[in-house]
Formats: structure tokens, C-alpha cells, sequence
């Protein structure tokens, strides 16, 4: 599938007149190709640095003024295929990567430590990509979407027991019971045409089958249409935007579409 | 029903040698009277205040040696009947008497205000006692009884989380279900013969038909077998013993048991 | 010391059309004296009930409308002199009444069960009301005043770690770092003709030579220049208004102010 | 400075028989030289990951029994010198290295993101090397040392609270603190042999003058005596021994000390 993406942002800088910016699409993961892309942002200095766990990456803009007016456009032709959880076993722990044992660890947002004995009652007698599948739908049913005033300080605990959130709340409690199940799980942020209305995108990541799959709890987006931009142990790893000091938003617009088949002739 | 209470405490109190104990059954709350009740605690000096909420009665011990050695024994009947929560109608929020008011809020260990969304939804079109009682069915059917860890910091949030707990766990849970409602839940330490192996026990009460009624959702105990020690928001309000500094365990034994009928000739 | 009071607040209900408001100065506590009061709150029918701790009153609102226009105005007598906290010993934690020993605890948004060996040791060798005094001083010296963000959620142990706030963040510290030193400490809601920009403040009592002493560590309002509106074991025990569905701001003034003294003929 | 270390653990695992150590001295981390080692497991096959953040390894141990009979020895010689941290100018935030921006991040037991205001004004005026040696020093002079009840949940803020734990919790408010002033900071898994007695050790590194710098607040070790094991956002990445399911205790001994210097002839 071929997808465009259109991201505008004006924002005014402190006087630090920095942003860490995570929004161009990953070049390096596979799954999804760059046919073409383009990041301007006005009177900046940019620097790249890669993203966390090596996956995408980040962009440091230096700016000399205190206005930042950024566009990013990009054409992705996502090649990864539908993905069926339950064909996939989960690897024993012993046998995970050190990238993948990272992941299994609880975070700042994903106090996964607090939901193994819930988990191991709940979804008793299933393994790998099936616990995988069962967790993720319980989530989709046991959680309303929508933006009802979670926050960046919003953790999965908090979500867990709420149950409503937005796309990022959902990946919380997906990564809080995959991690307490044993089976490493990321947060990753991600373009999605189906997105509705527009707007960055969040799912996760769980490690079977020896890879990592893309898994959305909202229902929203079918792997074979997401643009991965970057990973991390919870949303705080992969803020779209960081500043030192305060920035006041101005504007800003996140279009994603299917980019139209070519017309035969 | 008549039930018998008989309580053993051995603790080596640290150097103030004092200690707040709330374990005699209360004398003043509907649907129970006391028969005959005794405690003893040697080389003490006793003196007794009323409970939290006006129910019932604590007691400072001073002693004048270190070690602490405590016999407390009751006859109790037990004159309140089931209770049948389904009948009941919740008070309109603004009839609530402010007794019960204050058993809306949110405490130290039980979190209400995290979760009303969840309630809203899950228990969606019930009201007064039927809510209540599904929320009391929901809490057993979703938690596992027993002591797998838990400790006097672990909170509603941190159950609701683990799905698993003592008796003190429940109660917690429930009350922060019950309180999202908008129905006042307290917490209520309370003695009763059917809890094996035998302990000092925890129910809720909640306000319904302009009375606190009490419910068991880990399902030991029916409220006509119940008699009632004390109420507060949550167990912070009603430990057995509480000490300034530190008190060692010696031993303890805690006998409730029905009295066997007289016999008939 | 007189003082008029004049709050005006304009809010949208919700299909409730029901508030629960704490605002009126309090009829019933030592060492202020209501002048006049006069509560209107348009096509509205209005029930009183005891506030918390049974200090003030509280008044529900059933509107007519859904929006609520209301005026309070009082001329208040504040009776109570300066209080030198230092000159008062703390009760010996066994001999505090039921009603104190209440404001010991914990609370939701007062953790006062974590700092107890911060406390110990950084107020070694001070009792009673030079304890308090000195945390008093501590908080007003380690903490900066204003409106850096915090929320109705905001706890004490946030708090503790950002080391600002506004009154009712300096009020949550105080309470947590006195009930810490085994002194009971209660929130208070109140007006100060002192509070600038005015509006409704916060300050926090001790149980001090047999009585609640006033003391605010924000260092705006002395104690003979406060009218108590209500207390309890935090903010939650005392917002100024609840309702049950979402009220929206319409507009909201609080003029507290010295009445001039007469002229002499 | 040579040092020896010598561990010896007994444990009975649970039927899965594995485990996953972090005990080993990392090879691959500068200012440290690995001499000689042996680690031997009884009954064991053992399998090796690389640490995370690429610093050392971690070893897989699966068990043909349930008791682990464990065997570590080394030889070290630690050639870093002595660190004067106020002579270190931290970078700007936009030059970090990315593998050093990880540890700019808050943490499952690192709440670094709540300690910003603080300090921001009790450090104010001091940068990069001076600010993180004001801050160990702060932590040293504010906190007790000891074997207070801290567990492997407590916090960073619990412990700001408390002002008391062992190695580990002065390591995660240091963290917190170095982090809140946009510097690096990691937590670091070592044996030193100035820990009495003599136990498992943590510190920290911030990221100082172009590389990891070594801080111990407790101020129990030097740098130039310390080996390193692992590093990680908290103490949930570098526990020494991690099992799936419920280890039991049977023995443990951890040895550390200055290898004498060879007689002289």
C-alpha cells in the first residue's frame, strides 16, 4: 500500500529556540519503504540522531527564530502483509534477544509488574500469538475511544482502571498485560491512513515468531497500513515533539491518505 | 444468631508502651447486642473513645511493662437479618445525610475518583441496590481470595490492578466502585464465624434505604452472622492495633464461633 | 477584625441541575461571628446540610435552570486573636479526642504515611507547637507560591517533589509533614481579606493545647484575619462546588476585604 | 587497584529452572580490566546476552535440578582514576549521543519528570559537572543510610519522601534529580570493597565530559574502586538474579577486597 503523509506545525519556541522532533517516517525497519519524503522547517539548523532502540530517527532542530514553521511530506509504500497473532509462538524467555528482554521490563507509563496475577488468571491457557490476540481484544471491548481527558502524565494504571483513552492509552494497557504475560512489547509511533480524524497514531509492538508484530488494540488501523516512525518502552520514549522550555502551539495539521492506484491505461 | 468471640493478643510494645485497639464488638450499632463482652489486658490502664463515625468504641491501652498480653471475650447476638440489597433504592445524591456524605469521598487506600468511567459503563443502567449488587458480584467473580502478598500500603487501584486479595482487598475494591457511583461505601471491620481459617474480618457497608447495609463480596460472610467492630473510609481507619513505635509479634489467636443452641428437653 | 465577603459565580450545569456548594462562612466555630449573610441563588431551592467534622454548613442547590447565578455576601466578626504556636504543647497522642485523632490519618491526597522518617529526623528535638512551627517555616521557605499547573489531583507527594503550589498544595504539605509527627492536621477552607489576587484560600488546623489552630505556610493571612468556610482531611472534603455531571465556567468573582472602620465623629 | 570478588548463592528455583543473572563484571566497559574469572553453576547449561545499553553480559542459567549451587570469582583491575565531576561540562541536550538521551528519560522507579521546579531553583546557577556534584552532595547530607524496609517497588519519590534506604534508592533519586536537570543518568550495578558489609552495590553514571561518569552519593565507594557489572534506567534493569517464578532463599555470600599488593622483596 502507498501512503502520503502531510504534517504542518507552527509552534513558538522558548528561548532555548531547540525541539527534538520524532516524525519522520523510520528508514531502517522493515515493513515499509521511503519512496520519497521532505522535512523543512524554516530558518533551522536540523540534525538526525537515531531513535531509540535503533529503530527510525530523531531530529534535532536548531532554530533562529522563535517561531517554528515545519512541513514534513513523505510517500511510504508499506510492504509488510496482514499479520494473523495466533499463528505465532512466543519465544521462551530465555531464548529472547537483549533488544527484546528490554522490552519486557515495566516503564515509567507501563507498570507492568502490577498486572501478573490478572493476566496469568485471565487468559489462562493460552500461549504466544493467541495470548497475544486475546489480550488485545479484551482491551478493544473492555475500553471506550476517545479523548476524555487523558493526559501525557496518564499511566497504564490509570487507563486500566478508567478503561477510555486514546490510541496511546490503548498501547499502554496492551504493553501493561503482553509484559506482565512474559512476552516483550513496545510502544511505536506510526501514520495510519484510517486514523479518524487525522492525527499521529500509536500502537504496539509484541515480539513473536522471532520479529516484531504490529498489534492496534483500537481497531482502528491494520498493520499492513501503518508507517512505523519510531519505538520506545511507552509514549514518553516517542513524544512527537520535545522542547526544553515551553512551546506555545499555533497551528498544526496531520493529513494521512491512501495514495490513489495509478490510472491504466 | 449468637455468636461467641474469643481474641488472644501477645506483642512486645516498644518504649511508649501504648497502643490503640480497636477489636471489642461496638455497642451502639443497629442489629447486634451485646450479651456479655470482657477484655483484659494485663498491667494496663484502659480508656475508651468513641469509633470513627460514631460507631462503636477504641480503646488506648498504657501498660507498664512491654509486653502486651490481651484476652478479649464476647457473646453477641446478632439480631439484623439478610438483607436483600436488590430492594433497596439509593438516596438522590442531595438527600444523602452528611454522615453518609462523607463516605462518597475518595480515601488514602481507595481511589473512587479513578474510576468512575469504568463504572458508569460496566454497570450501566442499574441503579441503588441492583448496581450495588452487581458490583459486589462483579468484585468476587473477578477476584481471586487469598493472601498473596498484600500489605497495609497496598491500595483499591493496586487490587483492582492484580485482581487478588484479602478481605481488606475486596472491601477496598468495592468501595471504590461503590463511591464512583455516587452510593456512600465504608469500610467495616468486623468478627464472623464463618471466615476460615477464623481472623478478624472486613466487609463494606453502603447507604441504601437510609441505612448502612452490609455486603460481603468475597462471599464468607452473610450480615446476619456479622458483628461489627468499627467504620471508616477505608482499613487506615480501623487497624486492630495501631502503636507509635515499632511492636513485635508474639503470638495471636482470633476463635468466633456460633453458639451452639440450648438444648431443648 | 471585620470583613465583607462578596463572591458572584455564573456556571452551566449539566441535565442534574444540581450543585453542592461550600461557601458560606462557617455559622458554628470558634472565633468568628457572622454580622449578615445573605446566600441567592436565582430560581433555585436550597437544603442545608453540616459540613465535615460537623464545622460549617454545606448548601445543595436544585435549579430550576440549568445555569446557576449566585451571589454570597457576609460581614464577618473575627474574634480569634494571634496565635503564637510555639507556646502550645501537643497532646500526648492518647489523650486526643475521637474527632482528632480523625485528622491523623492519611488521606487521599495527603500520603502523610510516607514522610513520617523524614519528619523524625528533620525536625529532631522539636515538640509540639514549635514542631509545627517549624514546619510551618520550612514548607513557606522550601516552596515556591503560585499557579504553576497543579490540579485537584495534585498529592502532597507531588507536591513534596515539585516544591510548589498554590495554597492548597502549601495546606497538603503541612498537613502530611504535621500528621507525620503524630500531631493531627486538617484542611480548612476559608476567605482572607489578604489573598491577592483574591479568592477562595486554603490553610490547614492543629490540634494544639486542646484546640484546632489556625496556620497558614503560605504566610498570606494570619489567623485573626481568616473566616472559616469548612475543613476536612483535604481539599476533596471541601471544593466549593461538585456537581454530578460537568459544570461549565460562565464567570466567577471573590472579593474579600477589611470593612472600614467607622468614622469618628 | 586490584580487587577480588568472590559470590557464592544457593536457591531453590521453581519448576521452570531457570534463571537470568546479572553478576558478572562487564567486560566491555572502560576503566575496568578483567584479569581472571570463573562462574560455575552446578547441573547447569548457561547462555549469554549481551547487558543492556551494550555495557557487559548477562548469563541464562537452566538447571537440570531445582537447586542453583552458584560459583563467581574474579580478578579485577580497575584502571580509572579518580573524578573530580565539577571539572565536567554537560553537553547541550542537542549533542547527546542517542544512547545517551535514553537516560534523560523517566523510569518505572525514576519519576524524574516531577522534580523539574524543584531543581531547577535549589540548584539554580550551577551547571553540568557542579550541578551533579551539588546534587550527590545534597542526596548524601538528606538522606539516612541503612536497612529501612525499602523493597524492590520503592521509588524515587517514595524515597524523597522518606529521605532513607540503602545504595540502590540513593541511586534512584539521584537519577531523579540529575535527569530533572536535563543531565544523563544511569543506574549502575558494581561491587566495590569499601561496602560494609560487604553486598551487591549500585551508583550512578551521568553523562559528563563526553562519557559515563561514576557518582556515589552514598559515598561509601570511589570510582576508581568500583567494578561494574550493568546498567540500566533503574534497579529493575540490572537485578542480579531474575526467575519466572517464585525463587526460595537458601544461602548467599557476596566478597569484595583489595587484592594486597604483592611483597616486595
Amino acid at each position: 500500500m502507498h501512503i502520503e503523509i502531510d504534517v504542518k506545525m507552527n509552534y513558538r519556541l522558548g528561548a532555548d529556540r531547540a525541539a527534538l522532533l520524532t516524525l519522520e517516517v523510520a528508514e531502517n525497519t522493515e515493513g515499509q519503504r521511503i519512496l520519497s519524503d521532505n522535512l523543512e522547517i524554516a530558518d533551522a539548523t536540523v540534525t538526525r540522531i537515531a531513535g531509540e532502540a535503533g529503530v527510525g530517527q530523531r531530529v534535532w532542530a536548531a532554530l533562529a527564530t522563535e517561531e517554528m514553521r515545519l512541513s514534513y511530506t513523505a510517500q511510504i509504500e508499506v510492504t509488510r502483509g496482514a499479520v494473523a497473532l495466533e499463528s505465532f509462538d512466543a519465544a521462551p524467555i530465555h531464548a529472547l534477544p537483549p533488544e527484546a528482554l528490554t522490552f519486557l521490563r515495566p516503564s515509567r507509563l507501563v507498570q507492568s509488574d502490577m498486572f501478573g496475577p490478572f493476566v496469568a488468571r485471565r487468559f489462562a491457557g493460552l500461549e504466544g500469538g493467541a495470548k497475544v490476540a486475546a489480550i488485545s481484544d479484551w482491551v478493544r471491548r473492555s475500553m471506550a475511544y476517545g479523548a476524555f481527558g487523558s493526559t501525557q502524565a496518564t499511566t497504564a494504571l490509570d487507563t486500566f482502571a478508567a478503561r477510555q483513552g486514546v490510541c496511546r492509552d490503548f498501547v499502554h494497557v496492551v504493553c501493561a498485560l503482553v509484559r506482565a504475560a512474559n512476552i516483550p512489547a513496545r510502544y511505536v509511533a506510526a501514520y495510519g491512513p484510517d486514523v479518524d480524524p487525522p492525527d499521529f497514531h500509536a500502537v504496539a509492538q509484541v515480539w513473536l515468531g522471532g520479529a516484531w508484530q504490529l498489534v492496534d488494540a483500537t481497531g482502528l488501523c491494520a498493520p499492513e497500513t501503518l508507517a512505523v516512525i519510531a519505538v520506545g518502552r511507552d509514549a514518553g520514549d516517542t513524544a512527537f515533539m520535545e522542547t526544553t522550555d515551553a512551546a506555545q502551539f499555533l497551528s498544526q495539521s496531520v493529513q494521512v491518505s491512501r495514495r490513489p492506484a495509478p490510472a491504466r491505461p
